[in-house]
């Protein structure tokens, strides 16, 4: 049986030791890190834990490695940072060791060399089933960390890329379709998400985003999150909203793509606000990626939706909350 | 049932938002931090699991808050830094939302503000049994980290406090005697232990030690780490460590202190080499804590121990290992 020392050893094959700014990583009581002038630090930390976030029997231990590090990293975009270093506690079964360690670690190699990072310490420990806690240490200039609580009134509300897509993978597993060959394409974002680091880091380049948050519970909830943070409210544009495409055999089944886009979680799609003046600045594709205005900010601190019928109702938070009951 | 942002506004009235060199604290997508001038940053992370590292019927919740903070925070101790911030990931069933929670976080928070930190972010999630995952943050004046690699030939090898404590807690509490009201007092290190912060930052300071480390696995273990780390071994005089005292009537059941004080975790000591030239200005007391000197870092890739009866003989690691099968 593996001993905590060759897990250790295990790890570091994978990943290199030090670099730019990493003075002592994987190895001591704990890591060194000489901050760059003129940087400030940005810190987030998420869990990530078989038969809540995944399951061993239907995520392969690449893409759980991977989507570990992708989901944390969202984070750090969604401040307009840079990620830099990672930090893994991960708490394994005896029979995980080995193969399955391999698998996932080289997921959390290859985001980690995607996105710029190093693993630079963790924890490893023996347990029931599958644990781990990011911990992603990022940099941003100092004063541009885009935060939630900047909305004004009359701002316009944008959103990257397309939502809903994580949903429609998650529900095609739930409701076991995802073997089926011709739908493996639709399943990508739910295993692979892409946290918009490119896009973060324009937006607080170029200061244009007077708020940001990455939807990982969905666009309902997480517009609430940033409306509360900054006191306001949000009246949003269904027939605007960048909804995931469903195939029509799948939309007679009941798949929704507009309740899709409102409160599927784990899009990892970048939600920000933009001053009206700004908005002849904003080009239609940053780094390649669609960003689309599907509303704006309102003084009246209540979220609206305007169904594709013209008809306005309020928009309930719908999202993922791991504490709250299923409806 | 709890909801997450309820979950959140628990932890924050327990922890003040922001603070010295805290930016943005809990609330938002991640922390932002601004980093001191001419300090590195020292970066460690720890699990503390139900069933793995405490028993949530035997100790209080309280408690357990407490030591996760103190295990983690022991690492910064042991680089010779100064704690400032730290993250906490929690995985939590529905049955500990409440009193249970207000009681972990209450050690909590109590420990943060005995080593003067503050809670700078983390996540929440709903899980079977109490899982938690603490990256802490500390700062060290730049360039004296005090790492597990610079031990050298000739130096002494020195231990803080009493090694064995926490070792004879735990064995009380396994043999069921921990209710008994006069074995109290020998729970304390057990329930509490206290990172050596001030002597850790004392040696930085000076630049005094060469090596150093925390005895969270025990000595045995532990001084392999550094031996291994620094390419070095070591003679170690068993009547010169300072075993725990064990009451006559404890060591007739078979408590051993020797045995204790070599192989037993969680004291939290700091294990710290220093070239001889030291030695004369190490005070036998620092803050209050006795240092003791108790042997030396050899050439030879050996770790020695030289027995009560003054005959040699190898010192195999035998403490905590989490991926280890019980001898």
């Amino acid at each position: 049986m593996a001993r905590e020392d060759q897990l250790i050893e295990r790890v570091s094959r994978q990943f290199p030791f030090t670099g730019d700014g990493l003075k002592v990583g994987i190895g001591d009581d704990a890591a060194v890190l000489r901050p760059a002038p003129n940087k400030e630090y940005i810190v987030t930390t998420d869990a990530f834990l078989e038969n809540v976030h995944f399951l061993r029997k239907v995520h392969p231990a690449r893409a759980v490695g991977y989507k570990a590090v992708a989901r944390a990293t969202s984070d750090i975009a969604a401040m307009g940072g840079r990620p830099r270093y990672f930090f893994l506690t991960l708490g394994l079964p005896d029979s995980c060791t080995e193969t399955w360690l391999d698998g996932f670690l080289g997921g959390m190699a290859h985001a980690a060399r995607r996105f710029g990072m190093l693993l630079a310490g963790g924890d490893t420990t023996k347990y029931p089933s599958v644990i781990a806690s990011l911990t992603i240490l990022g940099e941003v200039d100092r004063g541009k960390a885009i935060l939630r609580s900047g909305a004004r009134p009359g701002d316009l509300l944008c959103v990257s890329g397309t939502l809903g897509e994580a949903e429609l993978g998650l529900q095609l597993m739930q409701r076991k379709l995802h073997r089926q060959k011709r739908w493996t394409r639709l399943l990508r974002k739910h295993f692979h998400p892409e946290p918009r680091l490119a896009l973060g880091q324009w937006l607080a380049a170029h200061r244009y985003a007077s708020c940001m948050i990455d939807t990982s519970d969905g666009l309902s909830t997480d517009l609430g999150h940033i409306c509360k943070a900054s006191g306001v409210g949000a009246r949003v544009c269904a027939s605007k909203i960048p909804a995931v495409k469903i195939p029509p055999e799948l939309r007679r089944k009941g798949f929704d793509p507009l309740r899709m886009a409102l409160h599927g979680g784990e899009d990892y799609e970048l939600l920000f606000t933009m001053p009206r003046r700004f908005s002849s600045r904003l080009p239609r594709t940053i780094s390649g990626l669609r960003v689309t205005v599907i509303g704006e900010i309102t003084r009246e601190k209540k979220i609206v939706l305007i169904g594709p019928d013209g008809i306005s109702a309020p928009l309930q938070p719908g999202g993922w909350d791991p504490f709250r009951e299923k409806a």
